[in-house]
């Protein structure tokens, strides 16, 4: 799929990927195997997109510079995935097998392992500054307790969505913001504006999340290429749950089932319909938009007419998002 | 166990241990648990001794600067045990539950990348400069490969010693090469003495592990702190076993066994007593003294007394080791 707000980073994309199969490389033939298995199988380049284009936005891009930060942050992003399907069983992600699937575990974790540790031998390459390498420590630390605090409060109906907030900012949107804020910082931007990118990057992560979330409940199998209602099932409710277990008929009969570890298909079938039923996807439709209108307000002066349109673009494809 | 030669740097592994407590710790109770316990299970501390100790033999020493690197160093020898523990499904390590036992896998994993995380925000902040940044990037990406290659060649009968001195380097040895080599880097040393302190921890690292392999040979559980025999259950072959498929009379038998996946208790048990009535023990005693030879020759001649005699110490102790 090609995202039409990334026409303006096309050949900075292909470059980019060239970089992630050579930063998987290895002598060793396994190894290299799924390195590039995991690289092409790869989704959106969402991360290293809005790292190139924060850069592009800046004073003093150069994109031999910017490729090595973009790529370490789509590695990162791989690694932590590899390690989530390990602990989710995952079998297929995107539509294609996971490592722990295709391998098995012990492939999975140790791959995660070099994934992570190639990230952070391309920075350490790209000699980018403490700065740098601190944000980036520091994301990996919070990418691993966001996922810890989410896997030890699955299957409780908690109705707070200050605790659903904060577990989607950990889990996508300081991510997104980082990815903004550090491409903004190599491409030149002053401190303010770096600021405002990251900003930018955090809305748009928010309105990311919400909407992934959104679309695992109301898209069929096929749309989303993993089985709808799959958060439920691993006991993770999220904003359209969470609003109908406050607002609908059959809240109880909800709460019963988000909070059962051994729901059946059935079972999450039935919480579906009730979560459909009511106005919970609207909600989370219109909090994705509030993100939305934020991002575009927040987005930096000094960007070219071409990278900023491509920043709302992008803002834009979150809105309609139906994939 | 106190070592004797580390006593010259009692005072620094005493901050040490303070500042991987205060590097694991976290907002999130749980992660602090995992953290805290992982920490204070923790083993002889020999990676940040060597790297204090090298540092210390410098000429611009200085103790504040020293440690977070010294940190950095346990703290991925630490996360690399505790997804090597989730692999191996391990109960045990030193005596004390390991992560996955004492919790689940989930929490070993994310735990694992937690305090790799940790590791590197560590020298991120430090700002030890890009070298050292990039060598531990290394460090974790070797470390993995390693551990891949080794898991992806268990159960078979090679008797290439080639082989086995390799592997031993990429799970021991490179890693002590590069706490001594980092240690002297940051303590001042010129570049000529520091590849003499990576001689000597590489030469340290490879009779740690043919020593560390003969125990599992050689001892009982208890003195051990895990089953003899372990090496063997997991199918791996170490220097007195490839040794004994080559002389003992009983070569073919032992082969069935160490290539035998199902392999029973009474198999490990008959796998060990034909090794142990060969001379593989002593061939393997031998090359792990040559190291240790080799180690004390290549101490760089700008050590203060003190510290030479720790470093002597430390190859006297590793030669006699029983633990």
């Amino acid at each position: 799929m090609s995202n039409p707000m990334f026409d303006v980073i096309q050949e900075d994309l292909k470059q980019l990927d060239a970089g992630l199969l050579d930063a998987v490389s290895s002598p060793v033939e396994l190894i290299a195997e799924v390195g590039t298995h995991l690289v092409k199988a790869g989704g959106k380049r969402i991360r290293p997109a809005l790292c190139l284009l924060a850069a592009r936005g800046g004073p003093r891009f150069d994109l031999q510079r910017a490729l090595p930060l973009a790529e370490a942050l789509e590695l990162i992003h791989t690694a932590s995935l590899v390690h989530d399907d390990v602990i989710d069983q995952a079998d297929t992600r995107r539509g294609s097998a996971t490592a722990n699937a295709r391998w098995d575990n012990q492939i999975a974790i140790l791959s995660g392992d070099y994934i992570f540790a190639r990230a952070f031998a391309l920075i350490a390459d790209g000699d980018y500054g403490a700065h740098v390498s601190k944000r980036l420590a520091e994301l990996v630390g919070n990418l691993s307790v966001g996922e810890i605090i989410q896997d030890h409060t699955v299957y409780q109906a908690v109705r707070d969505l200050n605790n659903y907030y904060d577990r989607i900012r950990k889990k996508t949107a300081d991510f997104l913001e980082i990815c903004c804020e550090l491409g903004a910082d190599i491409g030149g931007m002053d401190r303010a504006d770096q600021q405002k990118m990251a900003e930018y990057g955090h809305c748009i992560g928010m309105a990311f999340q919400i909407t992934d979330d959104l679309l695992d409940i109301w898209q069929s199998s096929e749309q989303i290429g993993k089985p709808a209602g799959n958060d439920i099932r691993q006991g993770i409710v999220t904003l359209p749950v969470i609003h109908a277990l406050t607002v609908s008929p059959d809240a109880e009969e909800l709460e019963r089932i988000v909070t059962n570890p051994e729901m059946t298909d059935s079972m999450v079938q039935r919480a579906l319909d009730i979560v459909r039923a009511t106005d919970g996807p609207d909600i989370a439709r219109a909090k994705a938009d509030e993100y939305l209108d934020r991002a575009r307000q927040v987005l930096p002066g000094c960007l070219s007419p071409e990278i900023d349109e491509a920043f709302r673009m992008l803002a834009d494809f979150i809105g309609e998002r139906d994939f």
